[in-house]
């Protein structure tokens, strides 16, 4: 039978996978926005932080209330902390989704260096870390949580080829490249740190799962 | 009387002031380290790191376990919660502090540029933010939560004229200072990235407080 809290947190489920339609569908339209020199695409993803960060206050709210209501034990109470958690990081990947725009609206329009160097490669992995991220916590799937952190390596040497590329060929060679130099290399770090924060919700689902099997199968360690 | 959660939860004060005092001195360090290219100092607090990561963990079971235990309502509940954030923000704190000292071992050695420009005002104005957003949710004082947000511009701009700075009186002028150049603008931006956590802090804290406000005495808003 099921209890009236599985519902409650089934809607839970769907909040958080809300978010992270959201927060993908941010870094997407920041890194097109890029692309394309498009100020329109970059000013909307600026517009429509305000709802993400609206969302993200419900579902913590959400979060608070089941507990108080229900009171959960064990498992279901590391779920909806661990939902807290994820509502906060994808958030934060949304913010992170507007600095990207913010620095695109800066460089509109001038040259762009070498189109971009690697930076469309390690967007295209920030995007697909995040899906597999929330993936993992949907599923509570381990495997696929562990997939996020072994990816993260590879965010870390695009960012430092792409940040070398820009210091030793551009701005080094060429002082008057700084101002759009710059900017790439900020927004290469900004899609690090997308990247990092998919590992932060890979290790909170991991945590989640493998607490509830220390506690009820500890025969499985 | 007390109940035996008012022990708990002050222990949990005292975890969250524990967390703020090895961040806020992660980031000291870490910033004497770049002021006096001490490579050994930087390299300490890299190595810290990784007690103030356990620690995190810890804080964050004891929570769930409070939560568990004692099914705590309302007010007590969003004090935990909210501990919950902090717990976690300060050990992002901390985490930047790694990467300003990574930038340090970076630069020691080779000439600084205009020792520092303003790093070292963002700096300190770092710290007392930290210090600040901890007071603030162990006293529940909602002023001195709204002084760090108003601090939060006089951040941004110190980085801002930092960063321009950098880019139009160094690199672009000449390209050889733009290998030391990128990670003092770097650092400039983990400083105001510390000094966006503790707004971060300083929104908890505010909710915290407003929706027990909010629940028990409507007529006060």
């Amino acid at each position: 039978m099921e209890r009236y809290v599985d519902q409650e947190l089934k809607e839970l489920n769907k909040d958080i996978l809300k978010m992270g339609a959201l927060a993908e569908e941010a870094i997407y339209k920041s890194v097109e926005a890029l692309k394309n020199q498009d100020k329109d695409m970059a000013k909307s993803v600026i517009d429509n932080d305000a709802g993400i960060d609206k969302l993200e206050l419900t579902v913590d709210e959400k979060c608070i209330d089941l507990i108080a209501r229900y009171q959960p034990m064990a498992k279901d109470l590391r779920f909806i902390t661990t939902g807290m958690k994820l509502n906060s990081e994808l958030e934060r990947i949304a913010d992170i989704a507007v600095d990207i725009a913010q620095r695109t609206l800066e460089i509109a329009g001038k040259p762009l260096l070498k189109p971009l160097v690697d930076i469309p490669k390690l967007a295209a992995l920030a995007q697909s870390m995040v899906k597999m991220s929330i993936d993992a916590f949907v599923k509570g799937d381990i495997l696929l949580a562990k997939k996020v952190l072994l990816s993260d390596s590879e965010a870390d040497r695009l960012r430092n080829t792409i940040q070398k590329e820009l210091i030793d060929d551009y701005m080094a060679r060429d002082g008057s490249t700084a101002p759009r130099a710059v900017q790439l290399l900020l927004i290469a770090r900004f899609l690090e740190r997308i990247c990092d924060h998919t590992t932060n919700i890979a290790e909170d689902v991991i945590y989640m799962v493998q607490a509830e099997v220390v506690r009820h199968h500890p025969e499985k360690l």
